[in-house]
Protein backbone atom coordinates (compact mmCIF):
# COMPACT_ATOMS: atom_id res chain seq x y z
CA UNK A 1 0.00 0.00 0.00
CA UNK A 2 1.26 3.20 -0.84
CA UNK A 3 1.25 6.06 2.09
CA UNK A 4 2.95 9.74 2.02
CA UNK A 5 3.93 10.63 5.71
CA UNK A 6 5.78 14.01 6.38
CA UNK A 7 7.54 14.45 9.85
CA UNK A 8 8.49 18.27 10.15
CA UNK A 9 10.16 20.15 13.46
CA UNK A 10 12.70 22.23 14.47
CA UNK A 11 16.49 21.03 14.49
CA UNK A 12 17.57 18.21 16.48
CA UNK A 13 13.92 17.81 17.60
CA UNK A 14 14.20 13.80 16.78
CA UNK A 15 12.34 14.19 13.47
CA UNK A 16 15.14 11.63 11.61
CA UNK A 17 14.88 9.08 14.48
CA UNK A 18 10.83 9.44 14.19
CA UNK A 19 11.24 8.70 10.11
CA UNK A 20 13.64 6.28 10.54
CA UNK A 21 11.17 4.30 12.94
CA UNK A 22 8.31 4.94 10.74
CA UNK A 23 9.73 3.83 7.68
CA UNK A 24 11.27 0.68 9.16
CA UNK A 25 7.56 -0.17 10.26
CA UNK A 26 6.86 -0.59 6.35
CA UNK A 27 9.04 -3.19 6.28
CA UNK A 28 12.94 -4.22 5.24
CA UNK A 29 15.16 -3.24 3.74
CA UNK A 30 14.51 0.03 3.34
CA UNK A 31 16.38 2.47 0.91
CA UNK A 32 17.50 6.22 2.77
CA UNK A 33 17.56 8.40 0.25
CA UNK A 34 19.91 11.42 1.30
CA UNK A 35 19.54 14.92 -0.41
CA UNK A 36 22.45 16.04 1.84
CA UNK A 37 25.60 17.34 0.17
CA UNK A 38 29.18 17.75 2.00
CA UNK A 39 29.95 21.27 1.46
CA UNK A 40 32.06 21.41 4.53
CA UNK A 41 33.83 19.65 7.46
CA UNK A 42 30.50 20.37 9.85
CA UNK A 43 28.25 18.59 7.19
CA UNK A 44 30.20 15.91 6.81
CA UNK A 45 30.03 15.25 10.32
CA UNK A 46 26.35 15.71 10.59
CA UNK A 47 26.03 12.88 7.79
CA UNK A 48 28.53 10.27 9.32
CA UNK A 49 26.35 10.78 12.42
CA UNK A 50 22.72 9.83 10.72
CA UNK A 51 24.44 7.18 8.52
CA UNK A 52 26.06 5.71 11.98
CA UNK A 53 22.61 5.38 13.10
CA UNK A 54 21.26 3.70 10.45
CA UNK A 55 22.05 -0.25 10.65
CA UNK A 56 22.17 -2.88 7.98
CA UNK A 57 18.00 -2.52 7.02
CA UNK A 58 18.84 0.23 4.66
CA UNK A 59 20.14 0.55 1.71
CA UNK A 60 21.28 4.63 0.55
CA UNK A 61 20.87 6.47 -1.99
CA UNK A 62 22.25 10.32 -2.17
CA UNK A 63 20.22 12.44 -4.28
CA UNK A 64 20.33 16.03 -4.25
CA UNK A 65 18.04 16.99 -6.93
CA UNK A 66 16.07 14.61 -8.88
CA UNK A 67 14.09 12.79 -6.02
CA UNK A 68 11.03 12.23 -8.76
CA UNK A 69 13.89 9.98 -10.44
CA UNK A 70 14.72 8.42 -7.15
CA UNK A 71 11.55 8.01 -5.86
CA UNK A 72 10.59 6.18 -9.20
CA UNK A 73 14.00 4.12 -8.81
CA UNK A 74 13.13 2.64 -6.13
CA UNK A 75 9.35 2.15 -5.81
CA UNK A 76 8.64 -1.37 -4.63
CA UNK A 77 10.45 -0.14 -1.21
CA UNK A 78 9.66 1.73 1.56
CA UNK A 79 11.68 5.11 1.14
CA UNK A 80 12.98 7.67 3.84
CA UNK A 81 13.62 11.08 2.08
CA UNK A 82 16.20 12.77 4.48
CA UNK A 83 15.62 15.56 3.82
CA UNK A 84 12.83 18.45 1.98
CA UNK A 85 14.99 21.31 3.05
CA UNK A 86 18.22 20.64 2.11
CA UNK A 87 16.38 19.44 -1.21
CA UNK A 88 14.91 22.75 -1.26
CA UNK A 89 18.31 24.62 -0.33
CA UNK A 90 19.63 22.21 -3.23
CA UNK A 91 17.33 23.74 -5.47
CA UNK A 92 17.69 27.58 -5.23
CA UNK A 93 21.61 27.38 -4.54
CA UNK A 94 21.64 25.60 -8.29
CA UNK A 95 19.46 28.14 -9.73
CA UNK A 96 16.81 25.50 -10.68
CA UNK A 97 12.87 26.33 -10.08
CA UNK A 98 12.15 24.96 -7.28
CA UNK A 99 7.99 25.70 -7.14
CA UNK A 100 8.19 23.78 -10.81
CA UNK A 101 10.12 20.77 -8.29
CA UNK A 102 8.20 20.78 -6.03
CA UNK A 103 4.87 20.58 -7.96
CA UNK A 104 6.43 17.49 -9.51
CA UNK A 105 7.64 16.07 -6.35
CA UNK A 106 3.74 16.40 -5.08
CA UNK A 107 2.59 14.71 -8.65
CA UNK A 108 5.20 11.68 -8.21
CA UNK A 109 4.22 11.40 -4.50
CA UNK A 110 0.84 10.32 -6.07
CA UNK A 111 2.14 7.98 -8.43
CA UNK A 112 4.16 5.32 -5.91
CA UNK A 113 2.86 2.42 -5.25
CA UNK A 114 5.22 1.99 -2.03
CA UNK A 115 5.59 3.77 1.25
CA UNK A 116 7.48 7.45 1.04
CA UNK A 117 8.55 9.06 4.85
CA UNK A 118 9.97 12.17 4.33
CA UNK A 119 11.96 14.31 6.69
CA UNK A 120 11.40 18.55 6.66
CA UNK A 121 12.23 21.37 8.77
CA UNK A 122 10.17 24.35 10.06
CA UNK A 123 12.12 27.63 9.92
CA UNK A 124 9.84 30.01 10.22
CA UNK A 125 9.30 30.40 14.08
CA UNK A 126 11.88 32.94 14.56
CA UNK A 127 12.61 36.36 14.12
CA UNK A 128 12.41 37.77 10.87
CA UNK A 129 15.88 37.48 9.31
CA UNK A 130 18.04 40.77 8.15
CA UNK A 131 18.93 39.00 5.40
CA UNK A 132 16.79 38.89 2.28
CA UNK A 133 18.00 35.53 0.92
CA UNK A 134 17.02 34.27 4.46
CA UNK A 135 13.68 35.61 3.89
CA UNK A 136 13.23 34.05 0.81
CA UNK A 137 14.59 31.04 1.81
CA UNK A 138 11.72 30.29 4.52
CA UNK A 139 8.95 31.57 2.47
CA UNK A 140 10.27 28.64 0.12
CA UNK A 141 10.46 26.13 2.87
CA UNK A 142 6.63 27.53 4.02
CA UNK A 143 5.26 26.70 0.90
CA UNK A 144 7.18 23.45 0.45
CA UNK A 145 6.16 22.25 3.71
CA UNK A 146 2.38 22.95 2.87
CA UNK A 147 2.24 21.87 -0.49
CA UNK A 148 3.77 18.24 0.67
CA UNK A 149 1.57 18.30 3.74
CA UNK A 150 -1.92 18.77 1.20
CA UNK A 151 -1.45 15.65 -0.38
CA UNK A 152 0.32 13.45 2.74
CA UNK A 153 -1.55 10.73 4.25
CA UNK A 154 0.25 12.10 7.65
CA UNK A 155 1.82 15.21 9.02
CA UNK A 156 3.51 14.63 12.16
CA UNK A 157 5.09 17.98 14.47
CA UNK A 158 8.28 16.49 16.66
CA UNK A 159 8.66 18.18 19.52
CA UNK A 160 11.89 17.22 21.77
CA UNK A 161 11.66 13.56 20.17
CA UNK A 162 8.41 13.03 20.19
CA UNK A 163 5.75 13.11 18.05
CA UNK A 164 2.21 15.43 17.82
CA UNK A 165 -0.01 14.14 15.48
CA UNK A 166 -1.39 17.48 12.44
CA UNK A 167 -3.03 15.49 10.02
CA UNK B 1 -22.88 35.29 18.23
CA UNK B 2 -19.43 37.00 18.83
CA UNK B 3 -16.58 34.58 18.54
CA UNK B 4 -12.68 35.68 18.80
CA UNK B 5 -10.36 33.10 16.93
CA UNK B 6 -6.65 33.16 17.16
CA UNK B 7 -5.02 31.77 14.11
CA UNK B 8 -0.91 31.68 15.13
CA UNK B 9 2.02 30.40 13.61
CA UNK B 10 5.48 30.73 11.45
CA UNK B 11 5.70 32.38 8.51
CA UNK B 12 4.35 30.63 5.76
CA UNK B 13 2.41 28.03 7.52
CA UNK B 14 -1.03 28.98 6.20
CA UNK B 15 -2.74 31.21 8.79
CA UNK B 16 -4.01 33.31 6.49
CA UNK B 17 -5.75 30.89 4.59
CA UNK B 18 -6.86 28.81 7.54
CA UNK B 19 -7.77 32.49 9.47
CA UNK B 20 -10.14 33.17 5.37
CA UNK B 21 -11.73 29.95 5.70
CA UNK B 22 -13.27 30.18 9.28
CA UNK B 23 -13.80 33.40 8.58
CA UNK B 24 -15.91 32.77 5.34
CA UNK B 25 -17.44 30.03 7.62
CA UNK B 26 -19.37 32.69 9.58
CA UNK B 27 -20.98 34.34 6.43
CA UNK B 28 -20.21 37.18 3.80
CA UNK B 29 -19.56 39.48 3.18
CA UNK B 30 -16.60 39.69 5.82
CA UNK B 31 -14.22 42.47 6.15
CA UNK B 32 -10.81 42.03 5.69
CA UNK B 33 -8.51 43.98 8.40
CA UNK B 34 -5.02 44.66 6.95
CA UNK B 35 -2.40 46.07 9.51
CA UNK B 36 0.49 46.10 6.63
CA UNK B 37 1.91 49.25 5.34
CA UNK B 38 3.47 48.78 2.21
CA UNK B 39 7.16 50.53 3.52
CA UNK B 40 8.95 48.70 0.56
CA UNK B 41 8.68 46.49 -2.77
CA UNK B 42 8.76 43.42 -0.96
CA UNK B 43 5.96 44.12 0.95
CA UNK B 44 4.28 45.96 -1.55
CA UNK B 45 4.36 42.19 -3.60
CA UNK B 46 3.38 39.95 -0.35
CA UNK B 47 -0.02 42.69 0.43
CA UNK B 48 -0.67 42.20 -3.68
CA UNK B 49 -0.59 38.15 -3.35
CA UNK B 50 -2.86 38.72 -0.49
CA UNK B 51 -5.10 40.46 -1.81
CA UNK B 52 -5.32 38.02 -4.97
CA UNK B 53 -6.28 35.17 -3.25
CA UNK B 54 -9.22 36.89 -1.65
CA UNK B 55 -11.96 37.22 -3.89
CA UNK B 56 -15.38 39.47 -4.12
CA UNK B 57 -16.52 37.94 -0.84
CA UNK B 58 -14.45 40.50 0.94
CA UNK B 59 -14.38 44.07 2.12
CA UNK B 60 -10.91 45.40 3.06
CA UNK B 61 -10.14 48.14 5.09
CA UNK B 62 -6.99 49.08 6.09
CA UNK B 63 -5.84 49.93 9.46
CA UNK B 64 -2.05 49.94 10.53
CA UNK B 65 -2.99 51.33 14.02
CA UNK B 66 -6.59 52.08 15.21
CA UNK B 67 -7.81 48.19 15.62
CA UNK B 68 -10.03 49.17 18.53
CA UNK B 69 -12.02 51.68 16.22
CA UNK B 70 -11.91 49.32 12.79
CA UNK B 71 -13.44 46.65 14.75
CA UNK B 72 -16.43 49.03 16.08
CA UNK B 73 -16.96 50.46 12.51
CA UNK B 74 -17.55 46.97 11.46
CA UNK B 75 -19.02 45.27 13.95
CA UNK B 76 -21.93 43.05 12.54
CA UNK B 77 -19.60 41.04 9.88
CA UNK B 78 -17.64 38.41 9.89
CA UNK B 79 -14.05 40.12 10.38
CA UNK B 80 -10.13 39.09 10.31
CA UNK B 81 -7.68 40.72 11.61
CA UNK B 82 -3.81 40.34 9.59
CA UNK B 83 -1.89 40.26 11.42
CA UNK B 84 -1.43 41.67 14.62
CA UNK B 85 2.49 40.76 14.48
CA UNK B 86 2.09 43.59 11.94
CA UNK B 87 -0.34 46.01 14.33
CA UNK B 88 2.32 45.21 17.18
CA UNK B 89 4.98 46.53 14.53
CA UNK B 90 3.37 49.49 13.82
CA UNK B 91 2.97 50.42 17.10
CA UNK B 92 6.48 49.88 18.44
CA UNK B 93 7.80 51.71 15.34
CA UNK B 94 5.21 54.92 16.11
CA UNK B 95 6.79 55.41 19.28
CA UNK B 96 3.18 54.02 21.35
CA UNK B 97 2.58 52.17 24.14
CA UNK B 98 2.02 48.96 22.62
CA UNK B 99 0.52 47.02 26.04
CA UNK B 100 -2.19 49.82 26.48
CA UNK B 101 -3.28 49.43 23.00
CA UNK B 102 -3.49 45.42 23.69
CA UNK B 103 -4.93 45.85 27.09
CA UNK B 104 -7.38 47.98 24.54
CA UNK B 105 -7.60 45.59 21.53
CA UNK B 106 -8.28 42.99 24.22
CA UNK B 107 -11.19 44.74 25.77
CA UNK B 108 -12.90 45.63 22.59
CA UNK B 109 -12.68 42.14 21.28
CA UNK B 110 -15.39 41.14 24.36
CA UNK B 111 -17.59 44.27 23.47
CA UNK B 112 -17.79 42.76 19.74
CA UNK B 113 -21.43 41.19 18.48
CA UNK B 114 -19.98 39.75 15.40
CA UNK B 115 -17.01 37.03 15.00
CA UNK B 116 -13.61 38.22 14.77
CA UNK B 117 -10.48 35.83 13.22
CA UNK B 118 -6.79 37.21 14.27
CA UNK B 119 -4.04 35.97 12.66
CA UNK B 120 -0.31 36.71 14.56
CA UNK B 121 3.26 35.30 14.57
CA UNK B 122 5.33 32.88 16.39
CA UNK B 123 8.57 34.56 16.25
CA UNK B 124 9.87 33.44 19.74
CA UNK B 125 11.37 29.41 18.78
CA UNK B 126 14.39 30.45 16.94
CA UNK B 127 18.17 31.35 18.31
CA UNK B 128 18.28 34.33 20.74
CA UNK B 129 18.44 37.45 18.64
CA UNK B 130 21.98 39.30 18.71
CA UNK B 131 19.70 42.54 17.77
CA UNK B 132 18.42 44.37 21.20
CA UNK B 133 15.03 45.46 19.27
CA UNK B 134 14.96 42.38 18.39
CA UNK B 135 14.84 40.81 21.72
CA UNK B 136 12.49 43.46 22.65
CA UNK B 137 9.84 42.77 19.88
CA UNK B 138 9.77 39.09 20.05
CA UNK B 139 9.05 39.22 23.74
CA UNK B 140 6.34 41.67 23.03
CA UNK B 141 5.10 39.65 20.56
CA UNK B 142 4.95 36.45 22.98
CA UNK B 143 2.86 38.27 25.50
CA UNK B 144 0.56 40.14 23.00
CA UNK B 145 -0.39 36.11 21.70
CA UNK B 146 -0.95 35.09 25.53
CA UNK B 147 -3.43 38.15 26.23
CA UNK B 148 -5.12 37.94 23.30
CA UNK B 149 -5.18 33.56 23.51
CA UNK B 150 -6.87 34.29 27.31
CA UNK B 151 -9.89 35.93 25.68
CA UNK B 152 -10.17 34.32 22.61
CA UNK B 153 -12.54 31.17 22.47
CA UNK B 154 -10.80 29.44 19.75
CA UNK B 155 -6.82 28.95 19.64
CA UNK B 156 -5.23 27.35 16.70
CA UNK B 157 -1.42 26.49 15.74
CA UNK B 158 -0.88 26.08 11.82
CA UNK B 159 2.03 24.05 10.76
CA UNK B 160 2.50 23.21 7.33
CA UNK B 161 -0.60 24.90 6.29
CA UNK B 162 -2.95 22.43 8.61
CA UNK B 163 -4.69 23.86 11.94
CA UNK B 164 -3.52 22.00 15.08
CA UNK B 165 -6.02 22.55 17.93
CA UNK B 166 -4.66 24.49 21.27
CA UNK B 167 -7.50 25.77 22.70
CA UNK C 1 5.19 10.26 44.32
CA UNK C 2 7.89 11.04 42.30
CA UNK C 3 6.98 12.97 38.93
CA UNK C 4 8.83 14.40 36.04
CA UNK C 5 6.80 17.24 33.94
CA UNK C 6 9.03 18.87 30.75
CA UNK C 7 7.43 22.03 29.55
CA UNK C 8 8.72 23.27 26.46
CA UNK C 9 8.41 26.27 23.95
CA UNK C 10 9.52 29.53 22.34
CA UNK C 11 10.20 32.60 24.39
CA UNK C 12 7.09 34.55 26.19
CA UNK C 13 5.25 31.64 25.29
CA UNK C 14 3.91 31.61 29.04
CA UNK C 15 5.76 28.35 29.90
CA UNK C 16 7.06 29.40 33.30
CA UNK C 17 3.55 30.66 33.96
CA UNK C 18 2.13 26.67 33.22
CA UNK C 19 4.87 25.37 35.21
CA UNK C 20 4.35 27.60 38.16
CA UNK C 21 0.85 25.90 38.17
CA UNK C 22 1.89 22.70 37.71
CA UNK C 23 4.52 22.56 40.62
CA UNK C 24 1.92 24.27 43.01
CA UNK C 25 -0.88 21.79 41.75
CA UNK C 26 1.78 19.15 44.15
CA UNK C 27 1.85 20.94 47.18
CA UNK C 28 3.60 24.21 49.22
CA UNK C 29 5.78 25.27 49.79
CA UNK C 30 7.46 24.31 46.70
CA UNK C 31 11.09 25.00 45.30
CA UNK C 32 12.42 27.33 42.49
CA UNK C 33 15.56 26.29 41.41
CA UNK C 34 17.03 29.49 39.51
CA UNK C 35 19.61 28.70 36.68
CA UNK C 36 20.05 32.01 35.82
CA UNK C 37 22.70 34.06 36.46
CA UNK C 38 22.39 38.04 36.03
CA UNK C 39 25.42 38.97 33.31
CA UNK C 40 23.73 41.54 32.50
CA UNK C 41 20.65 44.64 33.52
CA UNK C 42 18.85 42.95 31.04
CA UNK C 43 19.02 39.83 32.55
CA UNK C 44 18.40 41.28 36.12
CA UNK C 45 15.23 42.82 34.99
CA UNK C 46 13.86 39.35 33.61
CA UNK C 47 15.12 37.87 36.41
CA UNK C 48 13.45 40.18 38.73
CA UNK C 49 10.26 39.85 36.71
CA UNK C 50 10.00 35.88 37.45
CA UNK C 51 10.74 36.15 41.39
CA UNK C 52 8.12 39.10 41.61
CA UNK C 53 5.34 36.73 40.08
CA UNK C 54 6.06 34.17 42.20
CA UNK C 55 4.41 34.37 46.08
CA UNK C 56 5.39 33.35 49.53
CA UNK C 57 4.37 29.96 48.43
CA UNK C 58 8.27 29.67 46.52
CA UNK C 59 11.29 29.21 48.04
CA UNK C 60 14.07 30.45 46.01
CA UNK C 61 17.37 28.37 45.32
CA UNK C 62 20.25 29.63 42.42
CA UNK C 63 22.35 26.77 40.82
CA UNK C 64 23.39 27.76 37.25
CA UNK C 65 25.30 24.57 37.48
CA UNK C 66 24.87 21.68 39.99
CA UNK C 67 21.38 21.10 39.24
CA UNK C 68 22.16 17.05 40.42
CA UNK C 69 23.54 18.36 43.78
CA UNK C 70 20.35 21.19 44.07
CA UNK C 71 17.84 18.08 42.98
CA UNK C 72 19.28 15.75 46.00
CA UNK C 73 18.78 18.72 48.43
CA UNK C 74 15.81 19.55 48.12
CA UNK C 75 13.88 15.93 47.63
CA UNK C 76 10.91 15.54 49.48
CA UNK C 77 9.00 19.28 47.95
CA UNK C 78 7.48 19.71 44.50
CA UNK C 79 10.51 21.64 42.78
CA UNK C 80 10.74 24.29 39.24
CA UNK C 81 13.70 23.91 37.20
CA UNK C 82 13.36 27.16 35.41
CA UNK C 83 15.32 27.01 33.01
CA UNK C 84 17.23 23.93 31.11
CA UNK C 85 18.67 26.04 28.26
CA UNK C 86 20.10 28.87 30.47
CA UNK C 87 21.60 26.17 32.70
CA UNK C 88 22.97 24.66 29.48
CA UNK C 89 24.21 27.77 28.42
CA UNK C 90 26.30 27.87 31.89
CA UNK C 91 28.01 24.91 31.22
CA UNK C 92 28.98 25.27 27.82
CA UNK C 93 29.94 29.08 28.72
CA UNK C 94 31.90 27.46 31.68
CA UNK C 95 33.88 25.12 29.18
CA UNK C 96 32.15 22.32 31.09
CA UNK C 97 31.09 18.79 29.53
CA UNK C 98 27.15 18.94 29.02
CA UNK C 99 26.72 15.86 27.68
CA UNK C 100 27.56 14.14 30.53
CA UNK C 101 26.06 16.64 32.74
CA UNK C 102 22.75 16.21 30.75
CA UNK C 103 23.04 12.12 31.37
CA UNK C 104 23.72 12.90 35.23
CA UNK C 105 20.80 15.04 34.83
CA UNK C 106 18.11 12.61 33.44
CA UNK C 107 19.78 9.71 36.11
CA UNK C 108 19.25 11.74 38.85
CA UNK C 109 15.68 12.71 37.92
CA UNK C 110 14.93 8.80 38.05
CA UNK C 111 15.91 9.53 41.72
CA UNK C 112 13.78 12.03 42.63
CA UNK C 113 11.18 11.27 45.27
CA UNK C 114 9.23 14.56 44.61
CA UNK C 115 8.25 15.92 41.87
CA UNK C 116 10.26 17.93 39.17
CA UNK C 117 9.07 20.40 36.57
CA UNK C 118 11.82 21.41 33.92
CA UNK C 119 11.21 24.50 31.68
CA UNK C 120 12.99 24.59 28.92
CA UNK C 121 13.09 26.76 25.43
CA UNK C 122 12.56 25.30 21.81
CA UNK C 123 15.30 27.72 19.65
CA UNK C 124 15.10 25.38 16.60
CA UNK C 125 12.60 26.18 14.78
CA UNK C 126 14.36 29.61 12.77
CA UNK C 127 16.82 30.08 10.10
CA UNK C 128 19.99 28.27 10.52
CA UNK C 129 22.08 30.74 12.38
CA UNK C 130 24.90 31.89 10.65
CA UNK C 131 27.14 32.50 13.89
CA UNK C 132 28.74 28.55 14.02
CA UNK C 133 28.40 28.59 17.93
CA UNK C 134 25.24 29.45 17.76
CA UNK C 135 24.28 26.66 15.34
CA UNK C 136 26.35 24.24 17.93
CA UNK C 137 24.13 25.53 20.81
CA UNK C 138 20.41 25.11 18.86
CA UNK C 139 21.68 21.38 18.27
CA UNK C 140 22.59 21.17 21.76
CA UNK C 141 19.63 22.82 22.92
CA UNK C 142 17.51 20.01 20.88
CA UNK C 143 19.38 17.11 22.06
CA UNK C 144 19.03 17.95 25.87
CA UNK C 145 15.46 18.01 25.19
CA UNK C 146 14.88 15.01 23.99
CA UNK C 147 17.02 13.20 26.76
CA UNK C 148 14.82 15.06 29.20
CA UNK C 149 11.65 14.26 27.41
CA UNK C 150 12.56 10.79 27.11
CA UNK C 151 12.70 10.26 30.88
CA UNK C 152 9.65 12.62 31.77
CA UNK C 153 6.44 11.08 32.29
CA UNK C 154 4.33 14.26 30.83
CA UNK C 155 5.86 17.03 28.16
CA UNK C 156 4.21 20.20 27.27
CA UNK C 157 4.59 22.38 24.15
CA UNK C 158 3.63 25.60 25.25
CA UNK C 159 2.37 28.05 22.61
CA UNK C 160 0.65 31.21 23.70
CA UNK C 161 0.00 30.70 27.04
CA UNK C 162 -1.83 27.35 26.78
CA UNK C 163 -0.42 24.23 27.00
CA UNK C 164 -0.25 21.52 24.01
CA UNK C 165 0.13 17.66 25.28
CA UNK C 166 2.87 16.50 23.93
CA UNK C 167 3.33 13.14 25.84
Amino acid sequence: MSQTILITGGVRSGKSAIAEGRTLGFGTPAVYIATAQAFDGEMETRIAAHQARRGAEWRTVQEPLDLVGALAATDGAPRLVDCLTLWLTNQMLGGHDWQAAGRDLCAALARQTSPVVLVTNEVGLGIVPENRLAREFRDAAGLLNQWVAAVADEVIFAVAGLPMKVK
